[in-house]
Parts: C-alpha cells; structure tokens; sequence
C-alpha cells in the first residue's frame, strides 16, 4: 500500500528501502550511545529550553543561540511556522515537498504554485521571479528541492532574496539536504541581515536520526521567533533527541565521508540508470535522483523487497515518476540488479 | 532561577527533585530496554500512523483505534486541539496547568476563570456550572487537576459532562494524573456516546518517560479527529517513544506497585508536614501536594539541592504556595528531614 510519505517498512515486508532519504552511512555510532545514555536519564522532563544544544548549534553555526528554535523535527518547524504566522497567500514550486502545503493548509493559508519545468530539468529558472507579487505573505523553497534534488542556482536565489526582502515576503528555505551537497550555498549567516528570511534544517536526515525527530529553524527575526516559540508545545524535543544532537555536531568526518560517497554512488546510478533501466534520468545535486520509468515499477520493485518512492502523488508528477535515495554502494549494487532481473524477466 | 514548569535540573545543581510529578518508582526497565534497542532502528523515520501502539492503546483501553491520536507529550495535544479548533471562548479553572491558558491564547481564544476556593481545599463545586453558559465554546479540566491534586467528585463531573452537551461545549478532561489515583473515574468510556468529550493522556507521567515524549488524545467525534490530524506534523512521536509505549502498556503489576506507594507515602508526608512544618496542607487525591509555607521555602530547599515547585506563577496562589511530588519512602523521609533541618536553623 503506497503511503502519503516514503519510509513505509511497517506495512511491507522490506529488504532494501530506498524511498527515504536519510544518510546510507547510518547513525555515526556516538551518536547512538549519546541516545542510548540518554535513555537512563529520561524519567526527567527535557530541558524545556534546549540550552546546551542551542549553545552547541550556536558554535557551529556561528549564531547567537537567540536564533536558534529546535524543534521536533523540521516538519514541526514548518507547521509551526505557519500557525503562528497564519500568512494569507503562499507561493509554493511543484513538485516539492508535500508538507509545505499541508502546513499552510492547515493554518489557513492559500497556496499558488510555480510549475518548475521538465524543460529545464526541473531547476528553478528566472520566470520565477514574475510570481513574487506584492499580495504574497510567504515563499517556501527546499534548497535542494525534494523530490527533484535541484539546488537553487546561487544568483537566482540571491535575486529572489532582493525581492522577497523588497516586497516584505517571507522566505522560507528549507536546507534539509543541503549537508549533502558538494557546494556550500547555504543562507544560514545571512540571517541576522535579513528579518523576512527563515532557514529551515534537520539532524533527521544528515545524520540518519529520522527516528529521534530533531530539526530546527533559524531566523535573525526575535518578534517572530516570538510569534513562533508561543506556539511550541513545552518540551518539544525529546532528552534522547537533544543528547544526540549535541553528538552529532562533533561528527565532521562523518560529513565529509558521506558528502564523497553521495557524489559517487549518485553518478554511479545515473550511469547505470540511463543505461536501458529509466526512460529519463534528472540532474541531481542531493542524496537522490528523479527519474520516470514504467508506471509498475514500484510494484515490481516491492515483489523483491525493495522500497521506491512513487511519486504519482507530487503535484506536477505523473505515475512514471519515482525517486530514489543513494544508498551505500552494496544496496546501489543490488538496486540495479534487481531493476535488471525486473526487465529480463518481462523478455 | 525560577522557571515557567517545574524539573529544571539543568539550571540548579539537585540531589532531590520534588517539583515533577513523574512517577517515583522511575522508568520500568523493560521500558528502558524497549527505548534502548529502538534507537538502534531510528536511522529509519517512525511509522506515521504509530499503528502497533495504537493497536495496543486500542486493547489496552478497550477503544477502537481510529479514536486514539498519539502526540508528543501530552502538551502537542493540548496545543493541537486549540490549533486544530480555534475556539472563541474557553472556561478554565484557577489554579490549573499553565499550558491550557498558554495554548488556547496561542491559538486566539480567550479564557475566562472559575476560580477553585480555598475555602472547598480547592476541590471544584457545584457553583462552577453556573458557569458554563452557551458562549462557551471549550471546558478544559484537569481530573485530578494540577497543582491543586484534586479529583472532580463524580456526580458534578457527570452533571458537567450533561450541561456541555446540551450547551454544545466540548469538554476537554486531562487525565494524565488519573492512573495515580485509587479509585476510578476515567471517561474514556463514554467517548462513543459523547461526541463533545475529550479525554487527554499521557505515558510520560504514569511511566517516568517524561524525556521520551509520549502521550495521546482520545476522542469519538471522527470529525473533530479529522480536523486536528490535519495540524499534526507528520512523524510527531518518536520511536524509542512508540516502542517505549507499547512495552509501557505490559507493566500492570508496576501500576499497583505504584499505586500504593503513592496512597502510602502521601498520607506520611501529609502526616508529617502537618506536624509543625507547612501552614497549610490541602487534600490531595494524586501523587503530588498542594501547600502553604514560607515565601523563602524554595530558596532555603534549592541550598540543601532540592528542588520543589514554587506555586506563586500559578493564576489564584501566592507565593506562599508550593507543591511537591510524592516520591519514594527514602526520598520523602529526606525531604521532611531537610525541611526540619531549614526550621530548626532558624531558631
């Protein structure tokens, strides 16, 4: 049964599951114990203000913990955003990820999209920049966008922050899997220049934590921190949550490491990929790649206990449509085996 | 330094703290365990619909499972009910939990107060229905509530839940501290024939899970459900927190256990504190006292490092009013043996 999210291992029976994009290298193993530890001491409530892990994401980022809002993962952040905002108009690309609208939705909000086109591969482009009117409270971009894994190319994006800043709109840009990436472009130090700009993040996904659920959101903007934080439920992340946050922040190997080994494994699939296997393969700068194929594959793929993402339910995609997260080069491997054995098998 | 919720060991060096009302026999271990070896999966995201658990819960309360929605705590609840609902009116009692008033305000309701008399030991009368008028769109009572430990007697708590229905006011009951007390009185039975009934919960008090994060809302109304399912982030509780639930619900035995220590141990401190220490101690049906005592009390406990709760934040007290948990036989000895010591230094 397709779910409204990848990651479904609970209602099927999953040997490989590439339809969610965590970190292939798994939890780093300090991570894990700095969780487990954390278990012994969880008859106590967390510390309601999150203060060593803010003071530790504070250094890392180089932020005044001041600008620092963790949250129980980054979709909490994204729903909490828009029900202490209740903006008005909100302007959304298609495809993207499917709870920017649900969040907006949910506080009210009237959601206008920007069709990215197949044309361009599915990258922002320029024309963009025609929708950002005067009318508009909000604008929400994943940078890189999921499920396409294009990055926003760096002048456009600067150009899109003029805009917003100019016509007093908030942008929101959801950096989730920037880590990922090769090329840094992230906007978190642009923050304390700038009152309409939000950055939305995780540990879920860089560090392979999903489980755990921690995310955060980051804004120079203390009246709407304000806003935002009169929304948070108390004790919001978890004290397993927090400890292995403040673990995670010292794994700067473990970046580096997965940063090569996404660039490599990606190539890797793509090659094979475009090789007889997808009808179409797109450009990705993320830890997974879109690309269309025969409406059934994910059936097919499910007889042999390998999970995709379907992407029939984005808007602007079609059945032929699935993602994949690079995964190790062992589960890379047996992916394009079976995607093969899958064809064969139809001769 | 004092905070808006009791527990902040993070900003106070403590031995003893008396100023949660988690469960003094802490988390069971097959808990602990359950929690432990769930971290070992959380590179994976939870399941969205907590299935299993709820599965469990469903049993466990004889409930279907379409009625129960699991949250992050008790508190996500509470906030996502007033978001979900957006009520124009809303009747509390004072002295109640901080973040019934804090969560209907983030949501722009506005709360009006019945105020518990000191006169009934801060038991709720029969004077409150007067109170519940037609503008009225929300009741939220906490049975037993905090700080005051006191339980609703049942017949007003029945002629409560008679007059909401008839006047279309959902009541909302919390009940996180019920399972501490002897005798019955949940309502979560009566949620199929009463579709403005509301009955929260949570495992993080009953259990000591407090750092894990996990409780539940309930209701018969699908619509309503509906409705605040729309504002719930997706995977809002974690795994360790889902596993720990499901291995929470097998501890009967614990609960009898816990039961009893707590009638025990309430009735010595009660005993104790009456004797010469407290000005005042008010009846108590919980695991936690209401009481009066000098303003510095708080102070002079912080430098023997322990921790009670102030109550002079809470809407109706003074800061002459406090409230400790009740905790082991070992603790609660210490804890009259300190407060002997503070008074006899004194002399």
């Amino acid at each position: 049964m397709e779910q409204k999210h990848g990651g479904d291992i609970y209602r099927n029976r999953i040997d490989y599951d590439f339809s969610v994009n965590v970190n292939p290298l798994g939890m780093p193993d300090a991570v894990k114990n700095a969780a487990k530890q954390a278990i012994d001491r969880s008859s106590h409530y967390p510390d309601l203000q999150a203060e060593e892990l803010r003071e530790r994401m504070a250094e890392f980022f180089s932020l005044d913990r001041k600008q620092i809002l963790v949250t129980n993962g980054a979709a909490e952040g994204i729903y909490l955003f828009f029900q202490a905002l209740r903006p008005g108009n909100v302007l959304l690309v298609s495809p993207c990820f499917s709870e920017y609208e649900a969040a907006a939705a949910a506080a009210g909000a009237q959601c206008r999209f920007y069709s990215l086109k197949e044309s361009c591969d599915y990258e922002l482009d320029e024309e963009f920049c025609g929708y950002l009117t005067e009318d508009l409270d909000v604008v929400f971009l994943g940078n890189p966008n999921n499920p396409t894994g294009r990055k926003i190319p760096d002048p456009l994006l600067k150009k899109i922050r003029e805009l917003c800043r100019d016509r007093d709109i908030y942008l929101c840009v959801d950096e989730c899997f920037l880590p990922f990436t090769e090329t840094a472009g992230s906007l978190i130090r642009e923050i304390s220049e700038d009152q309409k700009l939000l950055i939305f993040g995780a540990f879920t996904k860089i560090y392979a934590m999903a489980g755990l659920r921690l995310g955060y959101l980051i804004s120079g903007n203390q009246e709407l921190l304000k806003k935002i934080r009169q929304c948070i439920p108390p004790w919001n992340t978890s004290i397993p949550a927090q400890r292995a946050g403040i673990a995670a922040l010292e794994e700067l190997e473990y970046i580096e490491r997965t940063k090569r080994m996404v660039k490599t494994e990606r190539e890797y699939l793509m090659k094979e990929m475009r090789n007889g296997l997808a009808r179409q393969v797109y450009p990705s700068d993320a830890n997974f790649i879109l690309f269309r194929a025969e409406e059934n594959l994910y059936h097919e793929m499910i007889k042999h206990k390998l999970l995709i993402r379907s992407c029939a339910n984005y808007r602007g995609l079609t059945p032929e449509h699935f993602r994949i997260a690079v995964r190790t080069p062992k589960e890379n491997r047996e992916f394009i085996k079976i995607w093969r054995r899958i064809i064969w098998q139809k001769h």
